[in-house]
């Protein structure tokens, strides 16, 4: 009996959705019949617009988990406000195939592509305002956090949670003159977010390994 | 060797079946290729019906995720009574992207929309009796709840499992004269569930974090 | 370090797997637009292959799951043939939507019909001889049982392993001359199935309930 | 506060994903309606390219699944660049339904079949390097390892990690003269890898069995 939620059964949802989400977009990669018997190495090829959405929203919800994962490991229970920012935190994963389904579909289209893009965008930036309220959230309610956690380890999550949420908005501007540069920039992005979404304390501990728990 | 079913195995299946049921919704919002060449930006805006039944059966799946957790979170070990009626549970939320799905296909066709919007109505009301029947069958043996369980803490659950028939219910009635209104009222219904499902005691133990187990 | 494999990522990975299969049936029930406009009652009430062929697979992967939980319950270690046995279980569960479809697709057709109903049924017995082929397996080498089981727990367990196989091989006969008979017979055997995977020693324990481990 | 990740989750997360993966694979096995109603059969034969893609993808993700299982149980912590390559693996194993798909639809084409074929080969040589390569990582830094993990069980996962690259390279030159033929390798060289992971030191303590953990 907790008064709380505890947050193992939070994790193993939250990981269900997250690892349904990347593996749902392989749906989405799929070349044509005719095409296959004609040309398949042009086919395949000409798919580029395809893996790079694959790659991107790979990537992002990669980068989501590890940081969802930095979050949860610093909490010991999570209150009913956490649950339900958490709970449109997957909402806004699993609709991450639908935008990079239309910007697959749109990219070698001037007008549709931009508006693809864009959506795409606002998407990222959705999904990035909602895992910072998340953390947000969770530091309101101080009990919340496991016992002895310091403030630069608290500190040190805050930055690793909102790194995106600029370059982002950043990107989605880009994207009104010029939507190819910005469906690459969201790439690179990605790929930062998770070379940044690093364990804390890495090197002040390196070597003195602890036991776990 | 225990001689019921431990819980731990029931919760992950669970879990599994609850967040691969929220993440296939994405599969199901689409715009033909036509659409999205001639006028995406359009195109987005009309796919609301997709985006509605999306959302409506993400937040009813992930209401009746919070409630689930509540229940297991009270139950030592599931008889076999317990196991059947969760099996059904699952098998019925497994079902919820069939209906969702027809009432997005039919929500611009006066007739159909009627038929599709009650024939969701009638899947909400057939998950929030067989929760429902979750947790009076677990209180039948009451060996199988967590000792030391207060009676009020089971009467919370008691109030938290059964909150939403008699409003899906009605909305299933309003789906008669007005379909569209229903359709929203399943929404504003579902969003309720996951604001009432809150841990018990909260109140009483604000101030008193307890050691997790 | 174990020199065996432990049970633990096992029984997580199958859960995924059962899981996954059981959600994934839905997809295969869809009304075609066309029919959702004109008469979507009908269409809905017209889709019941779809919906038999929905529910005896969720049937027959949910008494699998029991029986699957009730053998990892009574083991301390797999070794590598139950590991591989497992393999060929899951990959025999994650076939299952494929035969299910066919019979949905083929029930109104007097040729097809037979031919699908008799190739659903084979694969449920060979679902039902790999289940058996892991049980038989795990007990050739006792030192993977938990210690301290006993031989009537062995053959229970034995006994649910097992009970289909007859059923089955029975079932699929008749659908020679009978196909839609033997299509609701493969539900009633499913649902046998589950009133019958129930945990052992339950009648002799039931008044002393046990601490979990 | 573990100052490198814990192991629990990423085993989580993959589990997901590798389970998905698999499960997948039986969306790409359909029958033509026309067919079904026709000579259903003869398409249930005809469909074999489409079996071979779904087992051989089957044992390849089974397979890679047990050396992950072997990999992460020799692991105490995983630090960030083990976590990177670990998601690059992920990456990789969602994407295989892609190629199987491909080669399934492709198999009866003289050009496009050699294509797909080469194209699959080259993707599980990507995935043999990236296995090898999260094991190479995490011996790079021995305080990820279990304490008290023997050099000779260290060398037999390190076996156990590339038995196949060698393998698959052959099998994709075959491909360039005899495309068919390194399809059917490619589900040999798949079973053997199931075949070869098996848990270290079984010989030396089979009569031994040690406590978990």
């Amino acid at each position: 009996m907790s008064s709380r939620w505890d947050t193992s059964r939070t994790e193993a949802f939250s990981d269900g959705v997250f690892a349904i989400a990347v593996t749902l977009l392989v749906l989405d990669l799929a070349i044509p019949q005719a095409e296959v018997q004609k040309h398949l190495a042009h086919g395949i090829l000409h798919e580029w617009p395809g893996y790079l959405g694959y790659v991107t929203s790979f990537v992002v919800i990669g980068g989501l988990w590890l940081v969802h994962h930095g979050i949860f490991g610093r909490l010991r229970f999570v209150n009913s406000r956490v649950m339900r920012i958490n709970l449109l935190l997957l909402l806004l994963v699993s609709f991450l195939p639908f935008p990079t389904r239309l910007m697959a579909q749109a990219i070698r289209d001037a007008n549709a592509e931009r508006t693809a893009v864009i959506f795409y965008g606002l998407t990222l930036v959705a999904v990035s305002l909602t895992i910072t309220a998340l953390w947000t959230s969770a530091l309101r309610d101080r009990s919340l956090l496991k016992p002895g956690l310091s403030e630069q380890e608290v500190s040190a999550v805050t930055r690793a949670t909102a790194p995106n949420l600029g370059l982002q908005l950043g990107a989605t501007a880009v994207a009104i003159p010029f939507p190819r540069v910005a469906a690459f920039m969201y790439l690179v992005i990605a790929v930062i977010a998770v070379f940044r979404a690093r364990p804390d304390e890495e090197e002040a501990v390196a070597g003195h390994p602890r036991d776990p728990g």
